[in-house]
């Protein structure tokens, strides 16, 4: 009745009469193992924050300087456009269904339309949209790498390039930011690192830990060596246009007709909606070099999971299109603000190097560890500024940069100060000067 | 001055002078192809589809019997709580920020008590959120195989069990669906391709693309095969509930108190949302065979990308708990009205043998190839009763099951009836009885 499948005929070819006995010899007991690839996904981050003893002192309410998540303490909200965006999507009903695994065609033009400039221009077809910037990058590397290329990423640098990197039997290769020079980076020794299984350069800009903001001629400079040595850029934009007044964000894309660059950014961080997971990868490729294969390759990989929610995506063309500048005035301002305070506080209390950023939401403070004999590395001294001030911030040991912590600058004001004065206090308690001989010696 | 940091050390020392010339010699040229793992992602839908010729006949409008998205046509909506639940989300300001990557505690547990039963109790902690059930299936996948392993799932099945598999470097070993049998697993065979590679066994009740709904007894029984062998079970659930009246569905995971089981499912299907991408893994483990490393290993993987959409996340609670009782029996009796339309008319079409399904929205129909000269296969049959009467149905090729087709039964009423009497207008043009001589030397 069924007989004119062919399937079956195979099913009699391959079926074997099965001894009872010998299959028990094949697996006696149960033995269910986590893959390695899952073992070798590891968050440094957590790795680090998990070892650490983090109980506050209970005579200081606890103050998290530590979490990249602008929303946690209510004072920098999203603007009303972008919730009422998402309530015009719901009532639509016009979002509910699948939407193509690289997002539907017209929230992929209004993406494209959003960043588009005449040096650089895109449209629909060189945008996939992606579960958070996360799923951009992972989509980014998964695409342009194989196990046993290596990939450029900068140190301090953001954990989940390497993160992802590792777990797919990717070599990941440091090059070094220069903190005495704004953290540039140090382009000798990205230079230096390629060979040729350097499948991807990953430029981070503005930078999560450093805050820093590159400029136009140094991006000219990197580009040179990706030219150079015929490398892809990643561009992990997604702190893009978040630079305080006086500075220029400078996309990457724009500078370069022959390098080809995927740039990936999302709603997370200039919205202030990073639970929402909208992502995104532009593809910039003016001098073909990926071609159609690599676009093909994305929209391939596009469909394992099937894009980001279809209901954030009903609602950024309003999103992106009806935004007020004032709300990203005021956020910027805001971080602006902040990261000033934070900065003149810090960077007279003995034994403290803070750098000012001029974006995103971080500040990087050095520690003359010399001066702290208490403490073996940063890691030892957030953990007892967490004990003794009940103020956390990340040790920089998590972005591989040791002796430096990170502090997030999206805490309400006051916060900001009274972390300051715990930390000056913490400081000066710890504090030991050393005498001209020894320090020379050290040298 | 920021000499505390010991990286610049590790710098001095890796750095080495670079010859321009020397790094010519690595890279003189662009070639940037895409990687291993993007080519080996394939999609046998859209491999097929794309080879296919479909250009509908202009005198009578399209009828698309292919999509497995119930909300293309209109007729089947979510229910309104489904998008209150998400407006009150947007509205209480709570779900704008990161969610730890496996979801919100409160909405890992009230998945939990959803899904809870007293043979088979859940807790938040044995709940993973996921964008969608795709990904709770690559993660269950990605957590339980290494590149090497087999996986044993169902023909005819749902495609992506393959794509991920293949793309991870793991082996894809197909146990026949019998459908004489109601398309019940063919245990024999299953157990015969059981080897000391077998990583885990995909199960997927009520099933795509067959529509049908396994009873207790032959659940046991598959359990026995998997309990034997000492082979965990991805339990692809995602349809569950959603099965005909007369009929039960019976979750998998209470019936076994020693066999690990991970079940995927999500709001995709039963709540008609599939583009929200709000899928979960049920981690069932009492006889604690998964312990805490596959635990942490889902924890790990979740870490790539950071869960689904907060939104969604939010509006869960209401979602599961307040959708009234009439919304889901309304779309079950839809389905099951459409089809039996479906069924009873083309099981009086000659040379066509239509399975008659028992819950989820899909039907399987044997074509008897012998019957149908002009057609090579199940793909020229469908492609052209595209080019003749403008009705696409998926050939099962798509499946792995050749010689039969798969109808969605999601469509509008009327759809279904003019598509079932185009499909009979079809066979009737191409079919060609075989004298019994004929037939006879055919066996
Ligand atoms: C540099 C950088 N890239 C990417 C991301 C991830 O963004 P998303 O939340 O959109 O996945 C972050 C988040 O903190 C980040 O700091
Ligand atoms: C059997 C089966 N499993 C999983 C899925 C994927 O569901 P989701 O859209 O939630 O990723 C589908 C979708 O059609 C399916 O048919």
């Amino acid at each position: 009745k069924y007989g004119g499948n062919g399937v079956h005929h195979v099913s009699v070819r391959t079926h074997v009469n099965v001894d009872p006995a010998k299959l028990k010899s094949l697996r006696q007991r149960w033995s269910v193992k986590p893959s390695e690839m899952s073992k070798k996904t590891l968050n440094p981050i957590r790795a680090i924050v998990d070892g650490m003893k983090l109980t506050p002192n209970p005579e200081k309410p606890m103050i998290a300087l530590s979490i990249g998540d602008p929303t946690v303490f209510g004072n920098l909200p999203t603007d009303d456009t972008v919730l009422q965006a998402m309530k015009e999507a719901i009532d639509s009903h016009k979002y509910n269904g699948y939407a193509p695994s690289v997002g539907y065609q017209k929230s992929r033009e209004v993406v494209a339309d959003f960043y588009s400039c005449p040096e650089a221009p895109l449209d629909g077809k060189d945008v996939i949209l992606t579960s958070g910037c996360s799923q951009a990058i992972e989509l980014a590397i998964s695409v342009l790498c194989n196990p046993g290329d290596n990939i450029l990423v900068p140190r301090p640098g953001f954990s989940l390039y390497k993160t992802l990197a590792v777990s797919m039997g990717i070599q990941v290769k440091h090059y070094n930011l220069l903190p005495e020079k704004s953290w540039e980076i140090d382009l000798q020794h990205l230079e230096s690192l390629i060979d040729d299984k350097t499948a991807c350069l990953i430029v981070n800009n503005p930078s999560n830990p450093c805050g820093s903001v590159f400029s136009r001629e140094h991006l000219h400079k990197i580009l040179s060596v990706a030219s150079r040595n015929c490398i892809p850029i990643l561009a992990d934009e997604i702190y893009g246009d978040m630079v305080f007044p006086g500075c220029d964000f400078q996309p990457l894309a724009p500078l370069s007709s022959d390098v080809p660059i995927l740039s990936c950014g999302g709603l997370a961080k200039r919205w202030l909606v990073p639970g929402w997971r909208m992502g995104w990868i532009l593809i910039h490729d003016r001098n073909d070099i990926f071609g159609t294969a690599i676009r093909e390759g994305l929209v391939k990989l596009s469909q394992r999971i099937l894009g980001p929610c279809t209901v954030v995506q009903g609602a950024l063309e309003s999103i992106l299109n009806d935004t007020p500048p004032e709300f990203y005035q005021g956020t910027i301002s805001f971080l602006k603000s902040n990261s000033e305070i934070c900065y003149s506080e810090l960077s007279t209390v003995p034994g403290l190097n803070p750098v000012m950023p001029s974006g995103a939401m971080y500040i990087m403070v050095g520690i003359e560890m010399e001066h702290f004999p208490d403490f073996q590395n940063d890691v030892e001294f957030t953990e007892r500024l967490v004990t003794e001030q009940s103020v956390f911030c990340l040790p920089a040991t998590a972005f591989e940069y040791p002796n430096f912590f990170r502090i997030v600058v999206t805490v309400p004001e006051e916060m900001m100060i009274e972390a300051c004065i715990r930390i000056r206090e913490f400081c000066a308690r710890h504090y030991r000067p050393r005498s001209q001989d020894s320090h020379e010696l050290d040298q």
